[in-house]
């Protein structure tokens, strides 16, 4: 028996078909075009998965189920999309609309969440009692998996960890509060204080390294700067770290998870960005002192499948 | 079928007996004598629920179990607690040496998750699917319930939530960190607030109602002066809601419980705490603004209560 993962994004519908340990053995996408109808983005998602089904030889009655991954807040008993900002998605009955197509029991979850679940069965958490997985990316996407099962509060809409204050008072994020996780832990956040550090010091390696164009600041040019020596690369990866390390020493205080895993491109570093990582924890929590195991920090393993994977695992 | 529910203090050791439906039937107390050992401590234990048990002219086989909430870490499936400062517990096998003078299975918890259980059982959460109850006093306790269950993470340590850093590089904590949110929504850190401000304000009515001696500061002062009309008094009280408030809107983008349950003596502050604790976790959380509902706020009701109705309820 097999299962159909649908990851659904702002810029592309993505679609596996999945065997029953997780592998994807055919995908395929299609662009979202984001501005659409609700009913013509279904459509598209419906006619991707009908094709791959035939492409492979198979039938629908090979499948148990199609899950899908979603940006936004669902409705996971109804099958529904609440709302979603960057597909403008508000009371979707996706379930319902997709089985117009393929009559097959359709799971809906939040992308964040199916991706940490993704990890949890099948990637760097697997196996674990209690899992967090955060993705530093152009903010803070965060999922969290509790003995086996995604954990989304009572309304679907936990788990928004980028949204946690760490700074009362700090800076203003797009969600209305000052001081969110994201805006100092995020890649974006790495790249807005790569460029305050370089435009303060002119003489610095960073400034070299991008011509003096500091548009083209990426956030990894200050771990490639401190690699290198530089004294301001050094210290915007010191205190990054310690923005990111401060988030997860509370996800430690708060969830004592067994495994936290880090998705996103600065993952790249490996252990330059998680050996002082861990130091911050066991530093910043109490249960190391006293011989308690704490989490281990891993770097994710799902990639790009995570979606598809994670939903395809989807159940009731 | 009977319990016996143990609320194990650095104070005092208290001891009831519970019947099916969570009642205290009979209880009672003896001083915990802290700095003793602790094989003399769960002897006193042992005493106290036998005594109580033939008060009643009840014997052991009409109980089911016997639950201990205990300050520190316990290591709930061994039945010990691996570690606790106030009572200088260390690795203590607390199952097996009470079970030296009782027969009968024996569950440890922590008591500030506890304390949250018997709010979700039989207090102000009963019924809700994930709540989190939260004690402002000397610190901030608390504990969480998801699904039913008392929510501890791989190592039951989790749930620390006075241990989450609202204000990096803030005040120093005792657990090591900077800016725990305990440092500002504890009734400790209401008193310290006022004390500032109360010196800083040597015109205000506060200082007028402890005759000018600070020492004589408690958390409701500064709520009293409020309430007839004082700036300075309104002021504190403004800013330490707020500090709770940063806290409560992160507990409830982590965990979107359905029920938030506030303890500690400022609670008796009622509608005039709850109503702008209420509009401020509305204003920094965007479920309201899409109508998904989000936690309801309300006051502890197990009261002294929650710890051995709390511990009388855990099972395996």
């Amino acid at each position: 028996m097999f299962y159909i993962g649908v990851d659904l994004g702002g810029t592309n519908i993505a679609v596996g078909l999945v065997d029953e340990i997780g592998n994807i053995f055919s995908k395929n996408s299609v662009p979202t075009h984001r501005e659409r109808e609700y009913s013509e983005i279904i459509k598209d998602m419906a006619t991707l998965i009908l094709d791959l089904i035939n492409k492979e030889g198979l039938k629908i009655e090979d499948f148990q189920s199609i899950g899908v991954g979603s940006p936004g807040v669902p409705n996971c008993s109804e099958g529904e999309i609440v709302y979603a900002s960057n597909i403008k998605f508000r009371n979707v009955p996706l379930r319902k609309e997709l089985q117009k197509y393929i009559n097959l029991p359709v799971y809906v979850n939040n992308d964040a969440n199916v991706a940490a679940y993704a990890e949890s069965v099948k990637g760097a958490a697997k196996g674990a009692k209690c899992a967090v997985a955060i993705t530093l990316g152009t903010g803070i996407g965060s999922g969290i998996v509790v003995d086996g099962k995604i954990f989304s509060g009572f309304n679907n809409a936990a788990s928004e960890l980028g949204h946690m204050v760490v700074e009362m008072d700090g800076e203003q994020c797009g969600c209305g509060r000052r001081g969110c996780w994201e805006l100092y832990a995020s890649a974006t956040a790495c790249i807005r204080q790569t460029k305050k550090v370089a435009s303060e010091n002119p003489q610095s390696l960073i400034n070299k390294l991008v011509d003096g164009d500091l548009n083209k600041i990426d956030a990894k040019i200050a771990f490639d700067a401190a690699k290198r020596g530089d004294i301001a690369g050094q210290k915007i990866v010191d205190q990054y770290i310690k923005y990111i390390g401060e988030g997860l020493a509370n996800i430690v205080n708060i969830f004592q998870p067994e495994v936290i895993v880090i998705g996103g491109g600065v993952c790249k570093e490996g252990e330059f960005l998680l050996a002082p990582l861990r130091k911050h924890i066991e530093e910043n929590t109490f249960a190391p002192s006293h011989n308690i195991k704490i989490a281990e920090l891993k770097v994710a393993q799902m990639g790009n499948d995570a979606g598809i994977v994670g939903a395809a695992m989807l159940r009731e």
